[in-house]
C-alpha cells in the first residue's frame, strides 16, 4: 500500500474495523485460500492451496465515464465496481477469494456518499464470501476514480478460458441480454429524471453469474467462456479471435431483457448494450445443457463456424456480418 | 479485465506482442510461480508455488497527486509507478512476479508520452523480472490516472510484517532519506524550471530495495520492516503502531541524501520527505548487521522502546516527541 493522508487513514482504519477480526483470519473454506494479512501492512498475504490457480483482474470505475454521481446512487456505485470485478471471475469459472479497492476522492466528498459505496460495496463482497484485503487510497484531483482487483481460484488447470472454442460447438447464453442498456437509453433521453431502478436493476444492481461460472466449470460443460461486459457483439467476437474460429448467431433466439412496463428491449440494445455481466459460452456438440442451471435461464443462440467471421441470422431470413459495435463509453456528452 | 473502447484494444494489443510469447509462458524460476494465461482473457492464471505464499499490494499514480507532467517525464512517471509496487513486495523481504497495470488516458494523449510511459515501465518490469500480465484501459475524464498491482511470493510464512517489533529491537534504515523530498522542494521553488534528472534521480527514478529485502528476510535479519514511502516519521509510527511499540531516534545518525552540489538535505526532509523507498527495519539486540548490504549502506538511527512513545534525539542533546508528519499530497497548488 502507499502513502496516504490522514483523513483517507481514518477511513482505512473504520474499514479495518468492519472487515476484522474474521475477516483477516478467516479461512474461506471452499476456497481452500486464506488471507493472511488483510489491510495495515504493505502487502496483503494470501495462501492459496497446492491444488489451485490464481486468477487476478482488475476494473475501473471512473466518475463520468463509468458512472455519473446525478444518475447512479452510491450504493449503486459501490455494487457495480465490485461485481465487474466478480463477473470476470465468474467467467473463468472461479472462486472469488478476495478484493483490493485503490479508491480516490475529490476533497469536497460527502462522508455520506462514501458510506453508501462501502455499503454497496461490503454487501455484494458478503453475498460472494469475498473479503476487502487491501487497496490504496488517495485525493483524486476530479471526481470518484476506483478500481478494483479482484483474486480467486480454481482447480489448477481448469480456468475456462475465451480460447477453447471449436467448430460446431453451440453457443449460449445467461438471462437476458440489453437490460443495462436499456436504463442508459432511458437515462440519455432524459438526462434529469432519475431512472427507476426497479425496472432497472440490471443495469443499477447486475448480478455477476459466480455460482453459474462454477457449476458450468464443474461439469466441463463450457468449453470457451467469457461475460458479457462489452456486449455481445464484442465479447463474441474475442472469444472468436482467441479462440481461431467464426460464429453464427440466430436473432430469433436472442433472450431479449424485459425492463419497465414489461417491453422487450430493441434486438440492438441485446446484440451490442454492455454490462449485462451474463456469462457467454460454449458447449460440445455432443454435451447436454439444462435449461436453467443455478438459477439462471440459459438460451442457444448460435454455434461456432471454423471460417473466422460471425455472421447474423435475422429474422427477415437474411444473413449478414455481425460487427462488433463494441462497449459505448459512458461519459456526460 | 473490463469493457474497452476500441483504441484502448490497439494499446492492449501492441502490449501483449511486447511481453509474449516467452512472457506469457515462462516459468519465473526464482519465484517458483508462472504466469500460465497473461492479458487477452477475463483474468490472468497464475500458479503460485505450494511453498510459497502470495502477496499483493496496490498503488495509484494519479496526475496533478502523484507526478505533474510538466515536472517529471513520462519515463519516470511509469519507473515510479511500478517502483511503488515493487518497495511494498521489497518491505515483505518478498519475490515480485507479476504486475497488473489500470490506466486511464485523457482523449488527447500523445502517442509519444504513452510510448515513454511503457518504456520506464517495461524497462523496471524487465530489471526485476517482473511480467506485466494484465489491467484495465479506460478513456480518463480528467488527467492520467494509473493504479499498479504487483503480485509478488515469499516461502511460506516468511513475510516480513510491519507487527514484529519488539522492545530493545536496534532500528536500520536502508541508503540515505529525503532525497526525493529535496526534488520536490527544488521544483516548488522553481516550477517552471525542469530539475535536473541526474541530481535528482531518488527522486526521478527510486530503485526500490527489493534484493536487500530478500536477503534479509533470509538471513532473518529482519524482525519488522516498512518501505519510506511516507516519510521516516510516518512510516516508523506504522511500525510501533503495528507492533503496540514505541521509538527513540538519534537525530545525529540519520543518514541524509546528498543531492545537487553534494549538499547534504535538511533533517526536516529527511525525517518526513517521503517517496525514497528506502526500507526501513527493526533487527533483535543480539543480531549483527553489516554496514552495507546488497550494495546498500545499512545505518542503525535508534531503538524501539515499551513506551509507544516515538521520540527524537536532537543534535542539542535535548529529546521531543516525533510527530508523524505525514505525506504531503503532491500536487497543483
Amino acid at each position: 500500500m502507499a502513502p496516504m493522508p490522514l483523513p483517507e487513514r481514518d477511513l482505512i482504519a473504520q474499514l479495518r474495523r468492519r472487515v476484522s477480526p474474521e475477516g483477516r483470519k478467516r479461512r474461506t473454506g471452499r476456497a481452500k485460500a486464506s488471507i493472511l494479512v488483510g489491510m495495515g501492512d504493505d502487502c496483503a498475504v494470501l495462501r492459496i492451496g497446492s491444488d489451485l490457480d490464481c486468477l487476478v483482474t482488475t476494473d475501473f470505475s471512473l466518475e463520468g465515464i463509468h458512472f455519473r454521481r446525478d444518475w447512479h446512487p452510491p450504493e449503486s456505485v459501490g455494487h457495480r465496481c465490485l461485481a465487474r470485478g466478480l463477473s470476470d471471475i465468474a467467467a473463468m469459472g472461479g472462486e472469488p477469494v478476495a478484493a483490493f479497492l485503490s479508491l480516490a476522492l475529490p476533497g469536497a466528498m460527502p462522508q455520506s456518499w462514501v458510506r453508501a459505496f462501502f455499503r454497496g460495496l461490503l454487501r455484494m463482497a458478503e453475498q460472494h464470501h469475498v473479503r476487502l484485503a487491501g487497496g490504496d487510497t488517495a485525493e483524486s484531483p476530479n471526481g470518484v476514480l476506483a478500481d478494483i482487483v479482484v483474486l480467486g481460484t480454481v482447480p489448477r488447470g481448469q480456468a475456462i478460458l475465451r480460447s477453447g472454442a471449436r467448430p460446431g460447438d453451440r453457443i449460449f447464453v445467461s438471462g437476458t441480454l440489453g437490460g443495462s442498456a436499456a436504463a442508459l437509453a432511458q437515462l440519455r433521453r432524459q438526462p434529469r429524471q432519475k431512472a427507476d431502478e426497479r425496472h432497472f436493476a440490471r443495469h443499477f444492481y447486475p448480478e455477476p453469474r459466480v455460482q453459474l461460472g462454477r457449476i458450468l466449470r464443474k461439469r466441463k460443460l463450457a468449453t470457451a467462456m467469457i461475460d458479457t461486459s462489452d456486449g455481445l457483439s464484442t465479447d463474441l467476437a474475442h472469444i472468436c479471435e482467441e479462440s481461431d474460429v467464426g460464429a453464427e448467431i440466430d436473432a430469433s433466439s436472442i433472450p431479449k431483457a424485459r425492463v419497465a412496463q414489461s417491453r422487450s428491449v430493441e434486438l440492438d440494445l441485446a446484440l451490442h448494450g454492455g454490462e449485462d455481466y451474463e456469462l457467454l459460452f460454449t458447449v460440445s456438440t455432443g454435451a447436454r445443457v439444462p435449461r436453467t442451471l443455478a438459477g439462471v435461464a440459459l438460451t442457444e443462440i448460435g454455434r461456432i463456424t471454423s471460417s473466422r467471421k460471425i455472421r447474423l441470422h435475422r429474422m427477415d431470413d437474411k444473413t449478414m456480418p455481425l460487427k462488433p459495435r463494441g462497449w459505448e463509453h459512458f461519459r456526460k456528452k
